[in-house]
């Protein structure tokens, strides 16, 4: 089921046209700084290069290119952000360079193809929003042979933590439950109907809500049980559109350091990389990394994927994990998580069934 | 604009899909028990007769129809809501009688037409979500002639209040403009690209949401400055569609009684009557007020409308205001309020121009 368009468009796009919210992601400066270095570090490419920003909202990363020394910058936003994008380059003296285009880039054209792909699609868990799908589009439209992305290449993490949030979770459910029960109570008493019959449907909501959907996570380092483990990596410049929608499969072995009790969650999060095209490789690589930082998130933070009951392991253990990623059926810019986990090694805790767990990202 | 059907659905339905949320209406027992009573007392209107419930969400009013001896009742529902109105009906052994359909109104078939339509369409401020188009459509098109509608009547009110919130906002505004400031000097020192063309962009759209937005409020009755006006009347059975959809117009004047500092804020709310139709007049006629009230607020609570700066009055002296209420252009079931007021009397506050404020009810 893909999402109707008209609803996309009021869904995806609305919150976009607001400048608090391209300012939240500007003053986000691991993200914002992480784009200026990747350019600014590579003049040498862009220097006199024709470059696309795919959704170029306040049209920072237009200028940034601008700043470089490109000779034209193409840049395409759906939203009404694109009249202050249009402001802003004029204010800042490149309306020579940069052309503001409004519109979804998968239905505008272009006079000519581009050297170079800027675009800031990353959702969080990396693939929510479903934006890639639309970078991907624009590179097999719109860039020359050679070219290169900005940003290059990308990477999908997960590891075991510890957290209290996820009692918390579960008092919140419990308390929505009691919550049904004085509300039967009340509409047996007030009115003669029993609702009975409905309890276990609100029970499955609630517990969906409560317990299968994952949380942003502002997550210290401290808090991993274990080094993250990588279990997808994008070539941003072969991957086809095809591959990015369908299923995500991986199977990995998260290795158990620090137990000092059980796993309450797992912890997700991504990197990009701009590191060019082979034909243009950037000068000097820079990474934008979103793991667990003592220096604080980036605005994506990290997601949390709760546990309950938690996983009992001991220090030497191995979560044996089959991963599975999917887009939803009813809104396909929101995604499912799936986690068969199998506890190994040598201690009292190695299982020789999976336990399996589904969340949402919504 | 209307907003096209595939976003209606997403953005409007989406909700009512949930039993938390329809859990939150039928435990309003100001509003549950309201309709209970007007369905009860009257049972001698019921008794016998084809009923459609436009809406039915859970089923709850097409159970008390059939409690209250309908012969048949048409329980339609737009969302999966369905689902649950079908157990709870047949768990509450009315299958016999309650017909659950799945469709909205617009667009469904019924076999027969129908003596009453009794629905629950109130929004905030009575007309946002712009549901009681489709309760006459249904009355157009399902309702035999002299049959009744349940409600039968609505008015709006509208009264001057102070209130301490409005400080707040002023206070939160003045914050953001703060933030945005330091995020120029950032954004200049850090990247060297200068933000404050868009400043005044800024300004006027934080502005909008924390001035020009209504608040849900819980209005305690010592807040008012002067008892409710009423601006607008409605007689379900004979308002147009048209009538209905057109711009909202209403010359009033709100008088001034009790004036311990400026007037703060205008409050406003609704309450609807189940007296029958003219044929078929109800029994013992019910009425459903949200007005502030001492013993707690229904769910809808009041549309506090606040004022910036607020208005100088003295006990005696009456707010002159043209009243505008319309649907929001983007999202037509939305609302914009508009007032212009004169302070008139014999106090020194008394004005010659009015003042002119906006505000959306989001
Ligand atoms: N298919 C599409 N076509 C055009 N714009 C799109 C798009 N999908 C997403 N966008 C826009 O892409 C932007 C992503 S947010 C990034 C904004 C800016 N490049 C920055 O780095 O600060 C949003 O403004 C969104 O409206
Ligand atoms: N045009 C339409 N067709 C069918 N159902 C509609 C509709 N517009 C709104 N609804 C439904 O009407 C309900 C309004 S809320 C009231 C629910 C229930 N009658 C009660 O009193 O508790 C929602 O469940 C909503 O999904």
């Amino acid at each position: 089921g893909k999402a109707p368009e008209g609803s996309d468009f009021a869904n995806y796009f609305c919150t976009y046209a607001y400048l608090y919210h391209q300012k939240d992601m500007l003053e986000d400066h691991k993200r914002t700084g992480a784009y200026y270095n990747a350019v600014m570090q590579n003049r040498r490419q862009f220097k006199d290069k024709v470059v696309l920003d795919v959704g170029t909202g306040s049209g920072i990363l237009a200028i940034f290119s601008a700043m470089a020394g490109a000779k034209k910058v193409y840049a395409v936003e759906a939203t009404d952000m694109a009249k202050h994008a249009r402001t802003l380059v004029a204010h800042n003296k490149f309306e020579g360079v940069i052309e503001v285009v409004q519109g979804t880039i998968e239905t505008i054209e272009l006079p000519e193809k581009v050297d170079i792909i800027i675009s800031e699609w990353m959702g969080y868990f990396l693939l929510r929003e479903s934006m890639l799908d639309s970078v991907l589009l624009a590179r097999d439209k719109f860039l020359k042979p050679g070219g290169a992305l900005y940003p290059s290449h990308a990477r999908m993490f997960m590891a075991p933590m510890r957290t209290n949030a996820s009692a918390g979770r579960i008092n919140d459910f419990q308390n929505a439950m009691y919550g049904w029960s004085e509300f039967l109570k009340e509409m047996k008493g007030f009115y003669q109907v029993d609702l009975d019959c409905l309890s276990e449907s609100y029970r499955k909501e609630q517990k969906d809500y409560y317990m299968s959907t994952s949380a942003w996570g502002n997550v210290h380092p401290s808090q991993l049980m274990g080094p993250g483990t990588c279990f997808k990596k994008y070539d941003l410049h072969t991957i086809t559109i095809e591959e990015l929608k369908a299923e995500l499969d991986a199977d990995i072995s998260m290795p158990i350091v620090d137990a000092c009790g059980p796993v309450d969650a797992f912890c997700g999060w991504f990197d990009v990389e701009f590191k060019g095209s082979e034909e243009n490789p950037a000068d000097d690589p820079v990474k934008l990394p979103t793991a667990p930082d003592a220096t604080g998130p980036t605005h994506w933070g990290q997601q949390v994927f709760m546990l309950h009951p938690s996983i009992d392991v001991a220090a030497g253990d191995s979560l044996a994990t089959k991963v599975k990623v999917t887009r939803q059926k009813v809104n396909h810019r929101l995604l499912e998580l799936d986690l068969d986990v199998k506890v190994t090694g040598n201690s009292i805790h190695a299982t020789s069934e999976p336990r399996q767990f589904n969340w949402h990202i919504d």
